[in-house]
């Protein structure tokens, strides 16, 4: 025989208690230890759920039966009555619990044990009341009829419900079943279990627990609960404990119910109990829903209801209650939710877990336990989910008031679908979308309705607006997903995509793709024109957060910006300097559009340079002022990374203009774009190969980077990157055109200008001869995103139709790869690039400027394998600052060896 | 100082004269130590050419002079005549000679050491013939003046046409020039030199030989050597070689002469001398064109001129020329090109070295080398360059006499660009080159004329025709160089490409895009339909070399083939199986392509059931087809790998007919098949991923192959390769699927079918987590094609824009990656993948499939890596076969670690 079930309390305490014995298990075995009030009980460890699922009968196996019965002896004997017993029956519930919480996934059967015959003596027990008896005989027919047996819940209760509307009479008044009532009740709950199997409810208690075990093993594998586990990505649990505990009736009296306490406010943080309760009740009606909640404290009641909370009902068990969860809290160093249960005025605590909570929340409580010397500083890092600053962090509008009392009004207004303010050109469709956010802008993506194909638009987007649709409209439910400020049924607006315009009839207001504007989701408006943005309201204790961080961290965190106003903006949030400003949004100007197009269609080389000259000194313009927004931080700029077509103009009558202003006829203009079509253009002619077929081009953003650095005085040397690069004679060969570059503007600086080569490394190749192309580079950029792509072949822009079947559905990846860094396929090449550049140049500087460069599980392999420093999105950068303190924690802590 | 520089045959023989001497000084050292009539001399060595390239000076290192001098004063003890004498001078020719022979790209210098003073010693020494005397003055201003001062050839050369043109009168008789013509002459280009640096040609005869040597290392350095160099590859040479050698005269008078004799006959390799002769001149003389030399041999004679060979005009001189080439053949080891000079009708010989041939001669003089006892049978498998076996095996035609004899006349006729026969689908444009090429069908291009944005299209198309240009057009060069078939200049022919057409407007013919048609590029004739082809003329010697080849290759050698045609025409060129047949033709007829397309576009997944099965039923009676065609050899058979548009009809009236045939509005198919369409189809939704998306459509491929194998009686199991793998789930998911239909076949077979399911390797993270998939596959296959698009980021269509800068101009990789490996880049992810995926299963059979399968030095690769087998098309069966051979040989000589 294995080893014997422990009692809660009993025994040595266990290192991996929550691993062992669930969330639930672990708790109860804390507080029992804590002498808390915890009704007696023990815990079938997770070790035997797997057993039995693997053997895959419906019967335990006999060792573990004769296990739980001599747990169940033990029990009796702490309780001092017998199971099944007829006189003073125990009854037991018979409970889940995971070693990680899956709420409300797993199954519960509550008082197994009682039978017909022992009926009347619980009846007896509780001062003859045979109507608390005959319910909590209802009660256990309709769980084990639903989770025991499989038959379906909503069928029993419906027999349930036929019987309420009989005793709600003609006037339909709710009323509890009275005795008669139940009596036919449980008849017929007897009678339908009986029909399934032949048996129904064991009468022998034994049997029923035996069974209830088996059920709640078996929940594990409900396909609700295969499919929580998907979608949460919890892939190495193994199955669930099972719990058994002497019951406690909340539902006896009023003096009796149940309720959740949480120790701090689980929204604001603040330090004061939070929760609800309900009288006369089970756990399980609280979740049930058929009945609503009262606040549990006085602070949280409707005004004028003060009196149902139970701080004003039961003023002692309030207080006991508030008694004990400081205990908890205390000994967690966490905030706690606290499932109790009343009985006759005093309190039983159920569960003890730690309590779900807003990212606001989560930050400042992690740093008020610090202060409160409940935490230590590293702990209170690694407790906040770096990824949720994000969120926390969107910026807002002034509220319709104040802004109101500036004259400025919405231009239409809808339901606020997802808080937050968003500032971007207006486009149609989600390819429009796609298509101008690659090339670095913001965009604000309106659409009749969205449907699943908008997506990958709307993930594009900084906001999303619709003229149709509810709070639970595709558009809403997925920009709340996303984080991105969204308002929906904005019925004020008419869409018309083909036209690429939406209008206002009432105002007479016409928005046409491009024209900028503003969305506020928090309360739901929709303005013209850019609004000054207010970061989201002030979190002291996030700034303390991020202070601790910055001194644990390693790895430095940079910003992906493409203009001055970005770089401030990344500035204020903590970039340490600027990782990767894409120079396109820069030709992507009335005026500059023309001379890169021009010199792209020459038909002369000749011809070109002018508008070369023209372009390097506009370009200088914006850099010089993108440098100085980066105070003295370092800042890297890519070269032109994008395949050439889309530079070109799509509208037929830009086309003509373009042709005419070339002295081309339309259709040999039509040949010369045509032919820079790519039918793969990831793969085409894009970055330094363009680089080194049309120098001039590059040359040009070269002498204008040089430029831009020393216009605003630049202190440091600028970092140019090359994209592309897959050979080290590439790096070779940019080197010499650079070096030209910096010597021809030496007369004009009065000095040679200093200046870093990196090369973006975001081709396989690229990872493969890291050693030979590092020879030739100042520094390395991991291009993520990109080598996502080519590693997996994967096209960003058509993995849609697969991504979901392979991270979610069938697991064959392990999530998104364009969100969380591929750590066997793309981590591999990283870690092989890295270890190969350092051997030809060990103090290399290597970043990582992909997407994954701001999310928190890549941010964590960018440690493991040493990088420099990270850049991302600015509103990622409190996040990265977070992850990568988080990071630097874990690998003094763990110290794994590399793969 | 250094080593001293040794005369020719002097000292021990060097076991690495090739590399140290340069082809043409170990040569001379080698026939001097052989006691052949060799006129003595010295070779500088290569690394004093490096050295002195190094140095970048313009004047020799003390050092080196003085080891030239000591040199030189042992050549006149030899010769017993002094340089620089007045009245017996010796003169010398200064000559480069690298290791590899660049013929024509580097410098020599004749007649080095005659000065004014010695000229009359000369002309005493010859009798008193002071014209020879002056003529080779004057030769040695011009060679001194052009290669050493850098004075323009065309320029020397018009002064002495001037006098030429004088001498040759009114009446424009060529004359050789007097002697009073020769004394202008040299006094005009002496001014000429002199003007050129104020010295011109030095009067002391060591500063001409100094300045000499030092003009032959610098001519390494030229443009044009190093473009011949890129051009052809030549990376590790690190410079010439330089040789002196005492001057014989052959210009001297009618006894004397130049020429050149190959050992046997080049084209052809019949056993019988070959060669040229002109009769009073020097070696520079024939190389010049200025006279036309004269077969050697009475057999090359033109009927009723043979009195002007050689062999008729000094039979003595001739045979004792084919004895010394005898010795030189049987020493060697390999046919020789010699070139000789003969002075008093005495022969001297100046250069021997193996001489090119043709791909048909190499393997009959390979083969008969080893017969004749002078050539082990390794030896001659390594000296057959196996790339040139697919020339020599392309098919042909019946000539234009004995077709028509059939009743076969030509549509039109062009001029013979590039020999061999080519049968297949007309279409116009290199795109639809590409496509169709993809599609697995052979296509001939027909275009007005090519430009090099063709070149991707004729490297597809099976054969290329156009209506303009002539021999020398891009499209016959390009032709040629690529070994397909193709008749240029079919001025018979409108092309029209627009309409997708080409006219024959004489006999009111219209071939239309997908017409069939045989090109004869061996007559320049353009035949309707597909003629019988029949394999190149046999060359017995072939088929033993072959057969060598096999017994000594390890890699098996498959072959990619989608039809019982291919199949059959493989397995007579020795494949030993399918290494990969692509199912995609077999959907690409009339009747199966609605059958898909509507499986691929269905509104109701169980409308579909019936097309997949018709689908079904008729893929496996090609299959079978197929299979049989195998006799019994390995097959296997690739699902389904193109991106899902690529099926969908272009045409607007296919699209209505479908659309009806679906019961769909134009505008809703309109949308599906947009949806379909993907921004880089390479990294699209293909492969394996439609197969987890779509899997009845596979599933019906899987059964098509397990009932084809079935009905053909095919012994073994089928093999199934799956397409773009990146990860084990997507095999185990296959692995089901393929379980669950071989079981449902098991009623009908009356067994369980057997058959192996293996991961096409195509993507770079498929080879990171090798070991992985591994586990979940029967064998591996490379598929080195895409792996080449992803590893290095080129899409092969979108690549010819910067491939030329990148392969040949600027040498960033080496050559095509496409054509050759790429060892650092792919060649490294393979080896990861062989390595890990042996790890986790150590038999894993392990082949390659992509193009490279059939160029050599990736089958040497493949052969280190330790593959089991390549596959490639079935015309470069031989050429593997031979590479394989080869590869192995080389192996067990050099048993380098790999990397």
């Amino acid at each position: 025989m294995a080893e014997a079930i422990r009692l809660f309390g009993e025994g040595e305490r266990l290192e991996d208690a929550v691993a062992r014995l669930g969330v639930k298990g672990a708790g109860l075995d804390a507080m029992a230890r804590l002498g808390l009030p915890v009704p007696p009980g023990f815990t079938i460890p997770i070790d035997e759920c797997e057993r039995a699922l693997a053997r895959d009968a419906r019967d335990l196996e006999p060792d573990l039966v004769a296990r739980i019965d001599d747990a169940l002896a033990r029990l009796e004997a702490r309780v001092g009555r017998r199971f099944g017993d007829a006189e003073a029956p125990l009854l037991v519930s018979v409970r889940s619990g995971a070693a990680i919480s899956m709420p409300g996934m797993l199954e519960t059967i509550l008082d197994v044990g009682l039978t017909r015959e022992s009926l009347e003596g619980l009846a007896a027990m509780h001062g003859g009341d045979r109507v608390f008896a005959l319910d909590s005989y209802r009660r256990l027919l309709q769980m084990f009829g639903h989770v025991a047996l499989g038959i379906s819940g909503s069928e029993l209760e419906a027999i349930v419900e036929e019987e309420r509307l009989l005793a709600a009479g003609p006037e339909r008044v709710a009323k509890p079943l009275g005795e008669e009532a139940l009596e036919r009740v449980v008849d017929r709950l007897e009678q339908r279990l009986r029909r399934h199997d032949g048996v129904g409810l064991p009468m022998d208690p034994r049997a029923q627990l035996h069974a209830a075990v088996g059920a709640v093993f078996r929940s594990w594998n409900s396909p609700r609960a295969v499919r929580y586990r998907k979608s949460e990505r919890i892939v190495d649990a193994r199955g669930t404990a099972c719990t058994i505990q002497a019951m406690v009736f909340g539902n006896r009296d009023a003096r009796g119910g149940s309720g959740v306490l949480i120790t701090r406010h689980p929204v604001s943080g603040e330090r004061r109990p939070y929760g609800e309760y309900l009288s006369r009740a089970q756990g399980e009606d609280v979740v049930a829903g058929l009945r609503t909640p009262e606040p549990l404290c006085v602070a949280e009641a409707v005004p004028g209801r003060e009196s149902t909370t139970l701080e004003r009902s039961e003023p002692e068990a309030f207080a006991e209650l508030v008694r004990l969860a400081e205990i908890l809290e205390a000994h967690f160093g966490d905030v706690q939710e606290i499932e109790f249960t009343l009985e006759d005025g005093k309190p039983y605590l159920l569960q003890t877990r730690p309590a779900k909570r807003s990212a606001r929340a989560a930050v400042k409580i992690a740093v008020d336990l610090v202060r409160e010397g409940r935490l230590s500083v590293e702990a209170a890092l690694l407790r906040v989910d770096a990824a949720s600053l994000e969120r926390l962090l969107r910026p807002r509008v002034e509220s319709p008031g104040v802004l109101a009392a500036r004259g400025i009004v919405p231009a239409a207004k809808g339901l606020p679908a997802s808080p937050g303010a968003a500032i971007g050109e207006i486009v149609f469709d989600a390819e429009a979308a796609i298509r101008r956010a690659a090339e670095g802008r913001e965009v604000i993506l309106v659409r009749r309705e969205t449907s699943p194909e908008d997506v990958h638009g709307m993930k594009a987007a900084e906001g999303i607006v619709t003229a149709g649709g509810g709070l639970t409209s595709h558009a809403a439910v997925v920009a709340r997903g996303l984080g991105k400020p969204s308002l929906v049924g904005c019925a004020a607006l008419e869409v018309d995509p083909t036209a690429r315009e939406a209008r206002v009839p009432a105002t007479g207001l016409v928005l046409r793709e491009g024209d900028l504007v503003t969305v506020d989701g928090t309360s739901g408006a929709l303005y013209v024109g850019a609004l000054p943005v207010v970061a989201a309201s002030t979190l002291p204790e996030l700034d303390t957060l991020l202070g601790w961080a910055d001194e644990r961290r390693r790895l430095r965190v940079r910003a992906n910006a493409d203009n001055g106003r970005q770089v401030a903006l990344a500035r204020s949030l903590g970039a340490e300097g600027v990782g990767l400003c894409r120079i396109e949004p820069m030709f992507f100007t009335e005026e500059r559009l023309p001379e890169i197009r021009s010199v792209l269609l020459a038909e002369d080389l000749e011809d070109t340079e002018d508008a070369l000259e023209r372009l390097e000194t506009s370009l200088a313009r914006d850099l010089a002022h993108l440098f100085r927004a980066a105070e003295g931080s370092p800042v890297a700029v890519r070269l032109l990374d994008w395949p050439l077509h889309e530079l070109m103009p799509s509208a037929p009558e830009e086309r003509e203009a373009l042709a005419r202003s070339l002295g081309l006829s339309p259709a040999r203009l039509e040949r010369k774009i045509a032919k820079l079509r790519e039918v793969n253009p990831m793969m085409g002619h894009r970055g330094v190969r363009v680089a080194i077929t049309h120098p001039g081009l590059y040359r040009a953003q070269i002498r204008a980077i040089l430029r831009g650095a020393h216009e605003a005085g630049h202190p440091l040397p600028a970092e140019i990157l090359v994209p592309m690069v897959s050979a080290e004679g590439e790096m070779r060969h940019l080197r010499r055109m650079a070096a030209e570059e910096a010597a021809s503007l030496e007369p004009l600086f009065g000095g040679r200008p200093s200046y870093r080569l990196g090369a973006l490394i975001e081709l396989p190749r690229a990872c493969l001869v890291a050693e030979a192309i590092a020879a030739e580079s100042d520094f390395f950029s991991f291009g993520t995103n990109d080598l996502t792509q080519t590693t997996l072949g994967f096209s960003r822009d058509d993995a849609g139709g697969f991504l979901k079947a392979y991270g979610i559905d069938l697991g064959i990846l392990d999530g998104d790869p364009f969100s969380r860094l591929d750590r066997r396929g793309v981590g591999r090449l990283l870690s092989i690039a890295t270890r190969e550049a350092r051997q030809s140049k060990p103090d290399l500087v290597i970043a990582m400027c992909g997407e994954h460069g701001g999310e928190p599980t890549s941010i964590d392999e960018c440690e493991r394998l040493g990088l420099d420093y990270v850049s991302c999105a600015p509103h990622r950068i409190p996040a990265a600052r977070l992850a990568a303190a988080q990071a630097a924690i874990a690998q003094r802590t763990t110290s794994r060896p590399s793969p």
